[in-house]
Order: structure tokens, then sequence, then C-alpha cells
């Protein structure tokens, strides 16, 4: 077992890397200040774990709420069910939700352990690739809304993440790919040397050999646990981490929510992100061509959908959290590892992309 | 026109309280980021004041939004209504929401401000005197659920307060009355003389005489600023403010949002904390008179409806933020001027409360 720290003063936490740690109580007690904990899983993640983490609860009084699996529950009515149940069972400020899942139930319980009685404490259990490298790290939580991705909610920090690495086994293989986007994004922002090693190990990575898992893992958190301490709040450098995000929350959006996976759509938008930044002129196009290739040797999609217009890509790439006062701002490549934020980049390339990069075309 | 400061580090803001507010640029102006403003009100205000605001405005990219009137509509779903239009008209993080209103409408729009986006900056206009006295200071934001008060929120600055006195002129008698209760308990909590000099200028209050209502939102914004800044959070000491409010929220919640103003509840609430704690021996009968008499004379009721028996009471004072695992705590009285949170009081006490100052009996 590794253990990782997120260094954020008297907000700072532990994440734990390892197999077999949901059913060991000794993580998840420390952690916990009442008596009282809610477990919130998915109908998916439930029956293979939940009976797992409750008994590593017994000495609590603890209870759990099985949501719907899928992006498309990712609203506020979900977050009200939430709410029902913890007001139903007296739940006060002194209780701590568990979310025991993807980056959907993490996201969602995050969101409201952020908002029940102003604030309560919450323990994040990720148990898809994607949860364990990216979303149960650093704090962000929200819910969708019909008009744009992840537009409802706050920065919330866990008391600990549990990152099981047991629970990846039972993962099917397009949810692992979709989490390999996210640790292909920490190389191609922030580490050529990750990248590099990721082009030599990917294989292993879809075999799901645990040493080079968890490694991919550990190096992935690091990156985060050391962006997120440099900047909490996204006032910079943490912008950075939605390389690929601006294209890939316009297909979630433009597709339906749960059409495409998040971790596909981030795939599809890391390559335009990288075609734009060969069109201006800052990377090769034989970057381009190696980032492709890993990305569909990961199993991901490499172009956006054919039924989506260029048109309607920009408008929905509007509404973004990045947009400051109607400007565009895209985290774009100077390399392989060398991720920046900007404005500077010509709208008609944008299009451009749009069209050259898609299904079918 | 005085300014007050809510002393919070980096969060500090300033309130400013006098006549003619409103329709002057200099006080929003120094308080807005970007270009785009969006004024939230309702349909009782927005006549009234709304014209006056939007021409201070007229330098920012401002649009409004007029929410129907009342405490019954302080839900998520008018919440939901505020982020259609923030996303309809393409807001950013940039964007500053102005909460032109009473208490429901500052915590609604507070709401919305902590949740679009992961939080986004926001400015109080109240225009009630509660609102004045107590809710638009000191960042509590939130909404209601039908199963409790205030019961999904968060704690979100705003970046100034701006207190048009000149407002409370078209207040109707039973509001006026509403806000009087939580000048009264600053009084009650904190401050002796005050709790005296309401005594001695009641009837001038009422009369709405212009020098003696600053005068009683100044101290009352005093107070309530000096505890925010002790304990923004309300780990301990800020509670205070809740005396008479967990008594409140549950006639509230048990009569349905609306039916009782917030005020009236929290001065019934306050006269049931008194007699408890007389019951406990820690104020004298006459004390207990003492407030009674005042809180008549503001036109506030001091009995609990009758509607509601003793032990439903009880039960929906056991969703209530003060406890803690299970454990029900009140703010109660040792003194007039000097309250303490405890859960040092004999529930069968409570129950003989409840029964012995409720109406008609």
């Amino acid at each position: 077992m590794n253990t990782l720290s997120v260094d954020l003063g008297e907000r700072s936490y532990p994440i734990y890397i390892g197999g077999n740690l949901i059913s060991d109580p000794q993580y998840l007690a420390p952690h916990i200040r009442g008596r009282k904990v809610m477990v919130v899983s998915n109908e998916t993640v439930a029956p293979l774990y939940l009976d797992m983490l409750m008994a590593a609860l017994s000495e609590f009084d603890a209870s759990s709420l099985i949501l719907p699996d899928g992006e498309e529950y990712k609203t506020l009515e979900t977050v009200n069910r939430i709410f029902d149940a913890l007001l139903e069972q007296h739940y006060d400020r002194h209780a701590t939700l568990i979310a025991l899942g993807g980056g959907v139930i993490g996201d969602i319980t995050g969101f409201a352990a952020a908002t029940y009685q102003r604030g309560i404490n919450f323990i994040q259990v990720p148990t898809t690739l994607l949860a364990q490298v990216d979303s149960s790290v650093g704090g962000k939580t929200g819910v969708n809304h019909p008009l744009g991705k992840n537009m409802i909610g706050a920065f919330h920090q866990p008391q600990c993440v549990i990152s099981d690495t047991d629970t990846l086994d039972t993962l099917d293989d397009r949810e692992l790919s979709a989490g390999l986007a996210e640790v292909i994004k920490y190389g191609l922002i922030n580490d050529k040397g990750f990248f590099s090693w990721l082009e030599d190990n990917m294989q292993l990575l879809l075999q799901r050999d645990p040493h080079t898992l968890t490694r991919a893992i550990q190096l992935s958190c690091q990156h985060k646990a050391d962006i997120v301490a440099a900047d909490e709040k996204e006032q910079g450098k943490r912008a950075l981490l939605n390389l690929g995000h601006t294209f890939g929350h316009a297909i979630e959006t433009g597709m339906g929510y749960g059409r495409w996976l998040h971790g596909e759509a981030v795939a599809a938008g890391m390559l335009l992100a990288a075609a734009l930044s060969n069109a201006m002129g800052w990377i090769k196009a034989s970057d381009v061509a190696r980032i492709e290739t890993l990305l569909k040797l990961a199993g991901l999609p490499v172009r956006a959908p054919s039924s989506m217009s260029a048109q309607q890509f920009v408008d929905l790439m509007s509404v973004d959290k990045k947009v400051i006062d109607g400007t565009m701002r895209l985290v774009l490549l100077q390399d392989i590892g060398h991720a920046i934020i900007t404005d500077e980049f010509d709208p008609d390339r944008v299009l451009e992309i749009l069209d050259e990069y898609r299904e079918n075309a």
C-alpha cells in the first residue's frame, strides 16, 4: 500500500493506493468524525463491493443509498435524492458521506456533502480507473445542467481517498480505456517521460498487470496532487488539467450525457487540441501522430462524432468555465509534456480542425 | 451613509447603510469584477426598485430575473431557474449576481452564486429590515427542503452589502415587525443595554423614524459582523445567532413554508427559549415577562401555533443543524444579553413549555 498526500494546509488529506483496501477498516475509521455514515453507490458497483465496505464500517451507524448508474443521472434531482435520504434518517452535521463508485458517484456525492447543512465530511472510494487517477482527487464536485457539463458544483475536499486497485479487475474494457485517457493526459500536460513510459507499457496496462497499473495510478495521482496543492481553486495552473475537456464536454453535452464516456470524449478532445496546436505551429505533425497512436492503442476514439456540426461544437464550447468575459480559452500544447492555457488561437482554425478530425471525414 | 466591515481576511467586505444608495453606482461598481451582471429579485420588490438598480448598472452588461415572492419558493427548483437563465445567457465565472429583495431572495441568489460554475461573486441589496439586520450579512446561503429549513446550502460571502434604508418605507407592517424580531435577538444574546434601548425606542421604530431605524440597523449589523468575524463557519459562538431558531424553524416547516414569516417564527421561538431558560432556573420569570412585552409591543407572536402538537415540534426540532450525533442542542438564556448553547436542559421541560406557551392554551 502506498500513501500520497494532497497538501492543502488544514484541508490536507491522504490518498491510499493498493490492493484489498476496501475491506480494511483501518483506512476509513480515522477519517470519520461522528457515528453516522452513509455510503452512496450505484447499481453496478454496489453488488460487487458494497457488502465489503459495509462490513468495514461495522463499528459505525452506517446506511447505504444505491443510485442508477450513468452520467445521465448526474443531476440536481439525484443530489436531492441523497438529501431526502439524509433528512429522513436524521443525519446531522457530523455525519460522513462515502462515495463508492466511479467519477459520477464521486461528483454527485461530493456535491451533496458540500451542500448538506452547508457542508459535511466525505470520503472517496473510487472503483474505476478514471476516478482513481483523476476525479476522486482535488475536491471538484458537482452535477451537469442540460446546457453544460459540471456547471453546478462546489470545491469540497474529501477527508481521504481510498483507491483499491483490486476493483479494477471488474471494470469493463471500455471503462478501463476511458481511465487511460486521463492517465495519458498527465503525460501530455506535464511529463514527457511519463508519456514515453505509457507508450512502452500500454499493452501491460490493457492486460491489467497489477504492478504497471498501480505505477500509472501513483504517478497520475502525484501529478494531480501537486497541481491541486499549487492551485486549489483553479485560478491558474489547475486549468491545465482540462486539456481536451472543452472539446470533450461539448461532445458529452451535444451527444447527450452518457452516450460517450467522459474519458472517451476527453481522448477525442485531446487529439483535437493537439491538432489545433499543430495548426498554430506549436507542435509537430509527428507529435500529433504519436498522440493519436497512443490513444488508439489505449482503445480510445480520436475523432469528433460525425453527427455534430463544427458550429454546434463551437456553440457548446462557449459555455465553459474557462471562458472569461466572453473570451474562449483553451488548453493547448507547446510540446508533449508542456501544456498552456491560451486565448491566442485562430477561431477559424478551430472550425477547420473540427471538420477535419471528424468520424468518416 | 455609514460603512461597517465584516473582517474575514481576504473575504472581508463592507456593509453600506444609509438612504438613497440603490440608485448610486459608486457603491456597486468597485465590487463587480467582470462585465456581466444578473439582478435576481421578486415580483413584489422588482416593481419598486429594479429600474433604479438597473440604471445604476448602466455601465455593465446587466440583465434581471424576477422570481415569485415567498418562503415557499426557497427551493432547489428555484435555484435551478437561476442556473437556466445564467446558462442561456452564457454567464461565465467572472459574472456577478445581485440579490435585490428580502432574506429569501438573498439566500437563494447567494446559493446560486456559491454553486454556479463552483462559485461566482455576488452582492446583497437587502430591501427588508430582516435582511438588512441579519440574513444579508455573514455568507449563509441556501434553500429549504420539505423536511427541514435551510438544510441545503453553503457558506459564500458577498462582495458587499448595500442596505438602502429608504426601501423600508415600502415595507408592510408585518414585514417590519418580522425584522424587529431579529433586532431584539441581538439584545437578548449579546447586549442588555441594546435590549433596554429597544424597550425605550420601540414606538419610534414602529413609526419608522429614520434616525432610530438606522441606529438599530447599524448596531445589529455590528453585532452580526463581530460574531461572523470570530466564527465564520459556525464552529462555536456563531450558533448563538440561532436563538429562537430551532423552535422557529420547526414552526416554519410544520406550518408549511410561507405561512409564518421567518421573523414571526423566531419571535415565538425566542419566547419559548426564554420560558425554557426560566424553567431551568437560569432567568427570572420577570425577565420572561419583559421579553414577552417587548415582542408583543413589536407586533410579534409570542405563542406556538395551536395546530402543532408538542411531539410534532420535538420531531421537527430533531432535524436541526445544531444536533450533533443525535443530541439536540439549544440556544438558551443565562440572562438578557447572555445566551449560551447547551444540551443541558430537561427534555420533559421542553414538552411542558410547548404545551404551556401555545395559542389558546
